[in-house]
């Protein structure tokens, strides 16, 4: 038996066959001929009926296709019936004696570069006839054809990494889990298997070594996969694939762990269109409000109006509920030509974030008082924090900032260790702390949280980051809250923003170690709030203990899902 | 009056008279002719007078210049006799109607064309050409000549920042301090400095708005220069130019505080000639010795034999004392073509040091198998450690391998946040630590200290960076020692290597926090036995506490200034 190990980035469990992504088709050598004692004439007949056969199984898969999925894969196999490159193929057969492939590889060249030459629209189908090409020259050596494979059942797909240009064809229907070798939390492969719900696990090396056709387990949760299958694999596969048949719900107004503590779960959001969506999710706030999005792709600053639009617009789907708006958090892989600086040597611990105000205050106090022209407008609850913020020098001016706009609540974004380790002192001074856990593991591991190789550090269960989770809420409760304001509790109110926050196993351990609020994709939401609704305060300050005190990011997980067998039952 | 901060970078209080460093002269307007009423003939004569004037300025400039700077200074004044620069001058003049500087601008390119063009000892001598141009230039125009400011009397230089090239002419004699707007810890002025014992402070903003000639205190201690010089601040002076003239010694043996507690103060070395210069300063040991010099500039790895050479070299500087060597650590600042990648994004949170070796272990294996050699050779206790771990796997990976060639003690490098907050099970699984306070601020801060805009965050005051130093010595302690092996102390050995060792203040605080040995540069060794040598071992905890706790980088330094005066009377 094999065992692989890797990063788990969309969690779910699956008993299924392994399917691997087919390499690029290669080219044929230059000057590939056809064998002396063969046919002209039949060679180049071949390459009729390897392009009919490549065009009648894309329209067969477009037939099947989702979506925009199915538009690509019909103007694919359209190009694949177009005689010009099969033609022009036969052409250098039986003229100059190619092999058929190399005939169609020079003539997808050739046909290629005149749609190019033709600019424009015929310009971008240059693509499409490469991709035709391969296909046909994979298909003419009995080889399988490029991209994700064309298989009826459901299969694990197991690849490299997935380019941009495969998702479109990728059927959920089909694909049951993907695991990459490479890629990290960051990845393409991670990104679309969330926005899917797709099981998936990245990073995973030696993965590709699984041999086509292997039945598989894909545990997501924990992030391996193995190809010793047992029944108590079936039974965690069956549960998982029941859950997606009667999926959770949640249905707002804050969750109960089972000793009657009280959390909200809320959501992240980058705009109007997420903030419908989050409340119709029936989240009960919005606990991040990613702001670059009005400032993004564009020379110049919004205007004060412009902004102050676009946050009412995101403000109306949460009347009465809370909104954690942060300022503008452009910078390291989100350059603003206006704002930032594009030759640091390591943008990530670059003038970024909140940094960037120190030079260019305008920037800033500009969206504050958008932010308060919208907040006095709104009938939501409206928090402002400042991303990125490493010294209580930093919070003292934001918060004076926020202060001088009557905007309160005033908080940070408790990312770098700095924040997390002063966390007593920085929350004496502002009003709350939301924990970005991305970042915060990244500058705690000093692994950058792109690089896929670095992604086992890049991981939310590494000890040292719940350690300084654990410190932030310490630190607020030593700077003490105001219960008139906030509630019940004792402490300043610190939430976790970042992708921790919406791992059901991980939620447990983040409300054992003191945070009160948990703000996630609202994909997320069910499974966190009926796992937290299975707990008491004290089994979850347990687990969070255990997890703490663990010795590797490995024992803290497992410790954690051993305590919490529900995560098993419901297949995550 | 006014006040300016920056950061300190090198110790030492001075009054003196500001002298600015001009800027690079302006290249006079193309096209720029004399005056219609003006006499071609006065004007050439003009430049040759110009130019005698810039030669004599520059041989009298080299009669008293240190080592190098002499060299440098004559090849100078020689080219400004030279007449080709003058006659092609004289000649746009009389031929052209070039004004003088416009000529001597254009003749300069000219000759410094040719020189290129004749390539190598001659095209190193256009920089030549160029400096001597900008100089007649600027002596035409009745302007400041370029570069350092050529006066008589001890001054305090303030400048942007130095470049390389202002290094061989800074007469250490005349410079009494400097200061710069621009620049980090980690700039060239900020090494300068630290090499010739300059007190210096970096990243002052604004301080170039200091007029030329105004009297200041410069208190690189603090970090702070003012206009506003009182009494106090002479005394200060006179203690600091006192101890220059009656350096404090170091007798090595190690230290004791006024209690008893024993400290031994060790040295950073690079290679055998550092170690040497190291012993001769009466450094106990070497708490770092740096082994990257041998992996630079090469296009290979040094064998297995040249490294065991090159290591008892150093090592035999120290027969019966420690020294505790530092595996490679490539990447980042120092990339290596046969070991670290160059594409990264990020490459302080990138695949460097340690974590090279997780792909390419011959590297890390054969250095271990060289430095195992050299050890069962040497007289020196070799003591030998990993930089930039952040997991406990990665600990017992390393230990492992140590321990396979008989290398005791191995330890590891606290670099990274992870790694101290972690440090109970760091020392469970290894022998001793070091922390790099440089690389553990950067990543605590999460800001890159190449950056000057980040100077402030780059500091070791930093109560968050304090705090995981706290934490690295608790978990030493919780990890337990083994006194037989260690001495008396009840936790495993923590020492400190970076740059915060060699600083009397903050010693003290590292000693109350737990540290049992300090490794700097050489020449900090005096200064810090010193400083040690009067306080006891509760005192350094009680300023530590405070340090720990206070609200600010600043705030940690005062309260710890203000409980130790020795550092004010030795006008440190």
């Amino acid at each position: 038996m094999s065992q692989y190990t890797g990063v788990a980035v969309s969690p779910g469990r699956v008993v299924g066959t392994v399917r691997t992504m087919a390499p690029p088709v290669a080219e044929p050598p230059v000057g590939e001929k056809i064998p002396e004692d063969a046919d002209p004439q039949a060679e180049a007949a071949r390459i009729a009926e390897a392009a009919a056969s490549v065009q009648k199984a894309l329209t067969h898969r477009a037939e099947h296709a989702p979506g925009d999925g199915k538009a690509v894969l019909e103007a694919t196999a359209q190009m694949a019936a177009d005689p010009s490159l099969t033609q022009t193929a036969q052409g250098f057969v039986l003229a100059g004696g190619a092999s058929a492939a190399r005939a169609v590889w020079e003539a997808g060249d050739q046909v290629a570069s005149m749609l190019e030459g033709l600019g424009g629209y015929m310009a971008e189908r240059a693509a499409d006839v490469k991709d035709v090409r391969g296909r046909i020259v994979a298909e003419l050596r009995g080889e399988q054809a490029p991209g994700i494979p064309d298989v009826e059942e459901p299969f694990v797909l197991t690849a490299t990494d997935l380019a941009p240009a495969d998702t479109a064809t990728l059927d959920p229907a089909l694909v049951m889990a993907l695991v990459t070798s490479d890629g990290g939390p960051q990845s393409h492969t991670a990104i679309l298997a969330r926005q899917l719900g797709l099981p998936a696990i990245v990073a995973a090396k030696g993965v590709l070594d699984i041999a086509d056709g292997t039945e598989v387990f894909v545990d997501a949760g924990f992030g391996t996969i193995t190809d010793d299958v047992t029944d108590e694999h079936r039974r965690f596969a069956e549960a998982w694939t029941e859950l997606q048949k009667n999926p959770l719900t949640y249905e707002g107004g804050g969750i109960e762990l089972t000793d009657g503590t009280r959390m909200q779960l809320l959501a992240n959001i980058g705009g109007a269109k997420d903030a419908k969506a989050a409340a119709a999710a029936h989240a009960d706030g919005v606990g991040l409000f990613r702001t670059e999005f009005l400032f993004l792709d564009r020379e110049d600053e919004p205007t004060v109006e412009e902004q102050t639009t676009a946050y009412l617009e995101a403000f109306a789907s949460f009347p009465g509920k809370k909104v954690v708006v942060r300022t503008i958090d452009a910078g390291a892989d989100k350059p603003l030509p206006f704002l930032t600086d594009t030759d640091e040597p390591n943008p990530a611990l670059g003038v970024r974030a909140y940094r960037t105000s120190w030079e260019k205050r305008s920037v800033l106090t500009n969206q504050l008082d958008a932010i308060s022209a919208a907040a006095k407008q709104s009938d939501a609850t409206v928090w402002v924090m400042a991303p990125m913020i490493s010294t209580t020098e930093d919070t003292e001016d934001f918060v004076g900032l926020c202060r001088e706009r009557d905007l309160a609540p005033a908080g940070i974004m408790v990312e770098t260790p700095s924040a997390a380790v002063t966390a007593d002192r920085q929350l004496a001074a502002c009003d709350f702390a939301s924990i970005g856990t991305n970042d915060l593991t990244q500058y705690t591991m000093a692994a950058d949280r792109m690089l896929g190789t670095l992604a086992h550090l890049n991981n939310p269960w590494q000890p040292a980051v719940l350690t300084l989770v654990k410190a932030t809420c310490d630190g607020a409760r030593a700077a003490g809250g105001d219960p008139e304001a906030f509630g019940e509790s004792a402490a300043k109110p610190v939430g976790v923003c970042g992708e921790a926050a919406g791992d059901p196993g991980l939620a447990v351990v983040l409300v054992g170690l003191g945070v009160n609020s948990l703000s996630m994709t609202p994909r997320s939401l069910p499974a966190v709030a009926k796992v937290l609704s299975t707990v008491s305060l004290e089994q979850a300050q347990q687990l969070a203990a255990a997890a703490v005190a663990a010795r590797t990011a490995d024992d803290a997980r497992d410790a954690v899902r051993a305590g919490l067998p529900i995560l098993g039952e419901l297949g995550l």
